[in-house]
Formats: C-alpha cells, sequence, structure tokens
C-alpha cells in the first residue's frame, strides 16, 4: 500500500513541489510513496513542472483508511474532510502548528523558515540522500514562489543558503531571471474566470469559532489587476456569504512595490482596523510592506479576532 | 528575556532531561535559555541528575508572555493553564500530536522513536554541536528510562543507537546494570503517599471530549505493590470524582515480566473490553506484554472513546 503526500486545498507551488520532493526522498529511503495534490494545479506550478520534465501529479481528495505524509500545512480546514480518517505519518511544514491532531507517534519536520522545500532540503542532508537534478529544480522553484524571489519578509538566510545549493544542481545561473518568468506566469489573467483568481491561492482559517477565507494575487505589477479589481470584490462577497464564512479577504500584492491591497468582505469589517491600526475606506486597504500572508496578515488577524 | 523549556505536567524523567539537554543545546546556538519543571522531580530523575552532578530545574508553572519550547509533549491537557498566552517557539517530541496550536511558525522536531532525548541527539548532531559529559549522561538515563531499558515495544533501533553513542561520551559500559539501579529507585515505595504513588507518572487525555487519566507504576517486581494495591483502587476512584474525569486508569507494571495490570476506575467500564477484548473482573484486567502507554493502551482507548 503506497503513502500518499500531498499538500493544502488550492495547491500552491510549494505544495506540490515539496509533495514530489518527499516522495523521492522516501522511495528512496525504502518507502512507496505518491504524491498527488488535492486540486488542479496553477498555472506557475506549470511552468515549474514543464521547466524540469516532471508530470503533474494526479488529483487525489480522499484519504479514509490510506496512509498520508502532510506537506505545507497542519491545518484541518486546507485538508482533506476525512483526514481523520487517515493515518498521518508525518508532516514536513513551515507554517504555525494548526489543528491536526494524531493517535499515533508520527514525524514532524516544520521549521520556521519561508518555504516547505527549505526544509525538505534538510530532510535530504540528514538522510545523506541525493538530490537529483530534476527535483532540485522544483525545489528551487517552490522557494523562489513562496519567497517572492527573497523578497518575502518570511524569506531567511537558510532559504537563500539552499536556494542557492538548489541552483547549482539544477544548473539554474539566474535567479531572478526564473523568478520573474514564474512571477509573469503567475500575474497572467487573461482569461481566467474571476473565481478561479480568487481562488488561485486561497486558504480558510478557523479564527476563534469564525471561518475565515484569505486569499492572495501576487502580480508584477498591480495595475495588471485594474480592469478586474471590481468583479474581484463582488466574487469575495459572494464567496463570503455561499460558504457561511465571516470574512473573506483578497490580498492584491505588488511583489516589485512590495506592497499589498487588501479586498475586504466581511460582517464586521473592524476587525481589518484592529489587526493593521488602519481603517478601511470602501472595503479595501492599502497596507504598505506587507506581502506575506502567513508572517504579516494571519497573526494580525488572529489576535484580532482572538 | 530567556526562553524557557519544559516538558509534561508530573514530570518524568524524560521531560526533564529533554528540558535540560534542550537548554544546553539552545545555548551553545546563542539563544539564552532555561529549563524548568511543571512540578517535583521524581525519585528516579533525582538519581539520573545526582549521578551527572547536574542541579534540579526550578519549578515554573505560568508562562503568559513568555517564550518557550515545549518537550516530550504536545497535548494541552499536559501544559501549563495558560500557554496559549505563550509564544510557542518549537516542540522535540515523540509522542502523537496534540491539541497545540501556534499563530506563527516555529520549529518542530518530532519522531517516532522510543525517547525525546534520541531526538535531541539529532538536534545535536544536525546543528553540530558537541554533547558534554554530563548532558550525555542525562540523555542516556532518559532513554534507560522511556524504553525501560530497551525492552519497551516503543525502542527504536534509533533509540539503541543513540544510547550506544551517548554510553561513550558519558563513560558508562554497564548500561543493563545502570537501567536497573535506576527501575529500584523507581520501584521503592516505602513511605510514598498512595497519592503520590498514583500520579508519579500520570497524563490526563482529552478521548473525544472525555477527561482520561492514566497513570503508570514501573517496577522491577509486581508483587512488590501487593501490599498497596487496594489502597492505589481506592485512590483513582477518588481522582476520577474530584477532576470530574470518565476514567482513571492505572497501569502497574512488571518491567522484567513484561506485562500490565490494569486498574480501572471508570464511568463505562466497557470501554476496557472495548479498548483491549478482555473483560475487566473486580474492576481490573491483565494485559500480557503491554509495557506502553504510548504505543499500547493510548491509541486504543483512543479507538474505544471514539
Amino acid at each position: 500500500m503506497t503513502v500518499y503526500v500531498f499538500g493544502h486545498k488550492n495547491p500552491d507551488s510549494d505544495t506540490v513541489c515539496a509533495a514530489l520532493s518527499l516522495a523521492y526522498l522516501k522511495n528512496q529511503l525504502g518507502t512507496d510513496t505518491t504524491a498527488v495534490t488535492q486540486g488542479v494545479i496553477s498555472p506557475e506550478t506549470g511552468f515549474i513542472l514543464d521547466r524540469y520534465g516532471i508530470s503533474t501529479p494526479e488529483i487525489k481528495t480522499s484519504f479514509a483508511g490510506e496512509k498520508v505524509f502532510l506537506v505545507d500545512t497542519s491545518d484541518r480546514s486546507q485538508l482533506p474532510d476525512d483526514i481523520s480518517d487517515a493515518h498521518i505519518l508525518g508532516i514536513v511544514d513551515h507554517h504555525k502548528l494548526g489543528d491536526v491532531t494524531t493517535s499515533n507517534p508520527l514525524e514532524c519536520w516544520i521549521r520556521p523558515v519561508g518555504c516547505s522545500c527549505t526544509v525538505l532540503k534538510d530532510m535530504y542532508d540528514f538522510y545523506n540522500v541525493e538530490i537529483p537534478e530534476d527535483i532540485a529544480g522544483v525545489m528551487l522553484g517552490a522557494i523562489l514562489s513562496d519567497t517572492i524571489i527573497f523578497r518575502s519578509p518570511t524569506c531567511t538566510d537558510q532559504d537563500k543558503k539552499v536556494a542557492e545549493e538548489l541552483a547549482k544542481i539544477a544548473r539554474e545561473n539566474d535567479l531572478q531571471g526564473l523568478g520573474m518568468n514564474m512571477f509573469k506566469v503567475k500575474s497572467a489573467i487573461k482569461g481566467t474566470p474571476i473565481r478561479e483568481l480568487v481562488e488561485r491561492d486561497y486558504k480558510d482559517f478557523d479564527m476563534n469559532g469564525h471561518k475565515v477565507g484569505i486569499g492572495q494575487l501576487e502580480v508584477v505589477d498591480l495595475t495588471m489587476l485594474d480592469s478586474v479589481k471590481e468583479e474581484l470584490a463582488r466574487d469575495i462577497i459572494a464567496l463570503k456569504e455561499e460558504g457561511q464564512r465571516h470574512s473573506v479577504f483578497l490580498m492584491l500584492t505588488d511583489i516589485m512595490q512590495e506592497s499589498t491591497e487588501l479586498l475586504i468582505a466581511s460582517n464586521d469589517p473592524a476587525v481589518v482596523e484592529k489587526a493593521f491600526g488602519i481603517a478601511p475606506q470602501n472595503n479595501k486597504v492599502q497596507l504598505a510592506g506587507v506581502m506575506s500572508r502567513k508572517k504579516q496578515v494571519v497573526p494580525n488577524f488572529e489576535k484580532a479576532f482572538a
């Protein structure tokens, strides 16, 4: 029986690339392991997998009775509905500790770094397993994505060091250029349905009993979103209602300006001022210097909802 | 501001020795760190600390506003009441993943091995920090204690390998003899109040909304407990009532016979048969081959209560 490895719903590049890298490592260590995703991969992830010739993992959303390894999350709200019927063997992550629990001892590698693939590099080193060129490439892609080409406040020296080591193995010598090409793919919105944009990098959280959704669109230039901003604002209101959520927030992040415009749909918009000290206007607020949902947005809302 | 390291309530040797070892490691890595305990240490732990000339950590039970590292547990029921007001920087553990959550990314080293100090050896190796003789001694003591001198089903090859490496550093060449001396100290009950025996190695669990306490007394010969067995049985009924618990179970484990007599105080004694397939008689049941609360008792009760 194979062990399945997967990350959060609405898979981003780190979730997919970390699952692939962990599956390769575990297979090398003698455990039959298969990487899967909980949903369709993003265009950015497609770009990374294509570049290194790795096929897209299959989609699988039910794991009752299966042995699983989790990557890139430990939050039940981001995991399959039947996760409590699965046997969780371990977790590799770089986020806050979520509300998953287990009945048996397990293997957790969780570090306060910018990317799950940075933690995976530690695992390869620890187990003394050589990283092949294609796996190094996807791990590098995930780090460039999650750290916004080393610009995010979540980026640590360890992420930079690991990225340089992976770049050598993957024979990449222009990380800024590679990263910009990735983010141009990520920024492309033409022809994409509005809901798909809202959910492209979207996560639901349980904040003190309230269901709160936070999405993020990272673009190389915020004016690229001017034509769809009003539709996005309307759609997060719809998304809030459909899921009986307390709030849905959408971060429009300009990776060159290093700032975020937050679109707000909330039963209590005052939480935004509580979280950031700035009063929203027209259900929007400008957050200069904010790029990271994990480090600069989720903790503030957790406090505001506490 | 120092970072506090501590383990579970009713500290056992692993909780105390892991806290001391992690504090030493973190201090070497440049973080001011202090090991503390949530309660009085056991005679066995006193024996270990004395042998290697390490002073007993101070008791501290409130951590609001403090930075902390947890060892040997991630269960809220085994942590200080104000743990949610502390800033958890990381967890080193070898148990199932409990219900602690954090608002920020953290550092978790959790492995399915027999002892938290075995995980700590990985950390020392990873950070390339030399283990001094006295720290190696207490880590070794913890491993001998938690694995019941390598007899427990929780004991892995990794625990044995690490114990051998630590024995070299601590200049111990008779691990069986050292272990037996430790367990003789642990077995001593003369003059000890009954409640102290019940709580010596006692943990509360939340099992599907029920408060369930499970204690364990490990002795080198079960007949040593004959004179107090009836008093123990009465006292776990009292403990159950006092704490509005659903059940309190006390494992009387004979480490030479490798078996456990389970004393039962429960609102629904049928859970015991559900858990082990053996009907209790007179609120007792004999469990041949059972030595480990973590691996052979807790998971069975978790399923029985589910």
